[in-house]
């Protein structure tokens, strides 16, 4: 197996709804590649995918039932601080909710927390000890 | 906002248990930045983290508890039905579980499911119908 993921799919309660936060709301891209039900964001390194939460969940053939965390969090790298509380009220403003209002956390960075239409929990963090490429990936020593 | 994620974080209930996964199990490579109980794994293009589960829900401000479907999965490309049979085999030895075996799926791929140590969903899929470029990233018209 190569060191390498190729997709994280979000289950989604409203698919439209959930499309048009990334597309209408971030001005997100979405893939031609996209159709029916399911929804690509190509992000450079890896693709972002919607799909109904019931329909992965039986893609899975898991049952769909479930309550509280998740055990997953998706980080976005922010270039500043002022990028991360920019971000923050950005997607506030869409819809989204803050969970953890942005601070200096005990890594040395700062960062704060919000989670989607579905509950998804995601980061944003402006991390000073890491650098990132011209395509905006991390940088990390081997 | 740009259309980007960085890190993709995995909460885990044996840090070195999972560590020893990804690293001994798939021989993949762990990044210097990891240090105490945080792994990184650099996946080109994204980074994929380990970090104890109780500690990301702190992290998060959220409730540890849950239930059930995380609604969230995580896919591997594989190049061949031939390479997603091999892979799902490959972690089978190394403690994941089964949860689907690999078969001809509805959308014209080849697909199947693992649960990680930490009941985490991974698919392994076989797409005849996307290509992958050089860094083995999944390659979206857009």
């Amino acid at each position: 197996m190569r060191q390498k993921f190729n997709i994280v799919t979000l289950g989604v309660n409203d698919f439209q709804k959930s499309v048009d936060f990334y597309e209408k709301g971030l001005g997100w891209e979405k893939s031609s590649a996209s159709q029916g039900d399911i929804a690509f964001f190509s992000l450079g390194g890896i693709v972002l995918s919607l799909y109904p939460r019931h329909l992965l969940a039986e893609d899975a053939t898991v049952d769909a039932q479930s309550s509280g965390f998740s055990g997953i969090t998706i980080a976005y790298n922010a270039k500043s601080e002022t990028e991360v509380d920019e971000v923050l009220a950005e997607v506030q403003k869409i819809g989204a909710t803050l969970v953890k209002p942005a601070q200096k956390v005990f890594w040395g960075g700062y960062s704060g927390y919000f989670k989607d239409l579905d509950g998804h929990l995601f980061e944003v963090a402006y991390n000073p000890f890491l650098e990132m490429d011209g395509n905006d990936n991390l940088i990390l020593p081997t």
